[in-house]
């Protein structure tokens, strides 16, 4: 079957979130780095066709608990994303989130504008 | 609207070529190291979730002629990938091929099986 | 031969310059968040052991005389580097630069406090 | 100070060793996958210059013990490497294990030959 506009916007949203978590993965990051990093994840991402809006949240919180050497590497128990797509008039919302130990991306809503 | 669950694997679908791009570009490749990177690639990709097939064909030709130093970087001007998801019974096959000077992924087909 | 601190020091700088260059390269990169990105870079990199600072120079005007879709990947043709590595008391300041088309990381020198 | 042939070397060894840890980190890895993927990093780290050798170990019985959703991302926590650099003449042999929860890169030995 053809894909369609809907199928096209959902395949879109996805390839930002596969983008963002595997080209940010690994970058070294501290409660006082998270900001600029924050900001750097979201408008790079944003860059990307289709693209809305990105806003990316690192949890300094979860951070100051846990590392020990002053930084970590950047993984999804890190961060929580939210990417918003308008591809041909069709809005997909999407965001990660920790579910079980995993960052589970997942789509929020479909709407034909 | 609620995403379907052909909204989700289009999604999966999209997830997977942002991931393997943004993971193996950069990569130092040369023709006679080629072959291995498709390799991994593959299998490091067919790991994820809902993925049925990961096929990559890394340009050699195109590497020969173009490099000057031995070696380059990995872009998705030296390589066109084919991605199979299966996602709860829902096939997703999707490409990625030069167009216009750029890595263009896009969806082939969404069948329900 | 055992290594000397100042072989370690050499060895940091080159750790982070290997490290700048494949966690970033490839990040979606524009005229208008190239401000961002190099933030990001430079606090980022800081993080790491005996990393004394950080300094990118994305080359906007480059960027803006040769990308054709608005955005292009980060490689090292558009961004200056300088890294000042202080490992035990011995500073190694490096720097990375094209040359023949190729990104060039270099000592420019080590010096004992 | 002018940097010696000899700081040239150790500067090159640790290049690639943050090529390979942020190239590669974050990769999709499973037991079944590690092989292809020890093969990649290794042919295509020693595609850079000066460099001899590069040997990667991923800890597939460490991976077996710990992964719980048949893979995870590949980090210094599931590997050991050795990188070899023969620099005009300088050999330098370098390492990564894990030390204290922190995956450590140091230099073993700095030779003329």
């Amino acid at each position: 079957m053809e894909p369609t506009t809907r199928d096209a916007a959902c395949f879109e949203a996805g390839i930002k979130f596969g983008a963002l978590y595997h080209q940010f993965a690994g970058t070294p990051v501290s409660p006082e780095s998270a900001d600029s990093l924050e900001r750097a994840i979201e408008e790079s991402i944003e860059n990307q066709p289709s693209c809305e809006s990105v806003e990316v949240d690192i949890l300094t919180d979860k951070l100051e608990d846990e590392i020990e050497h002053g930084y970590t590497e950047l993984t999804g128990r890190y961060m929580e994303v939210e990417i918003v797509i308008d591809h041909e008039g069709t809005e997909v919302v999407t965001k990660m989130e920790m579910e079980d130990g995993y960052p589970l991306m997942k789509i929020e809503s479909v709407r034909k504008e």
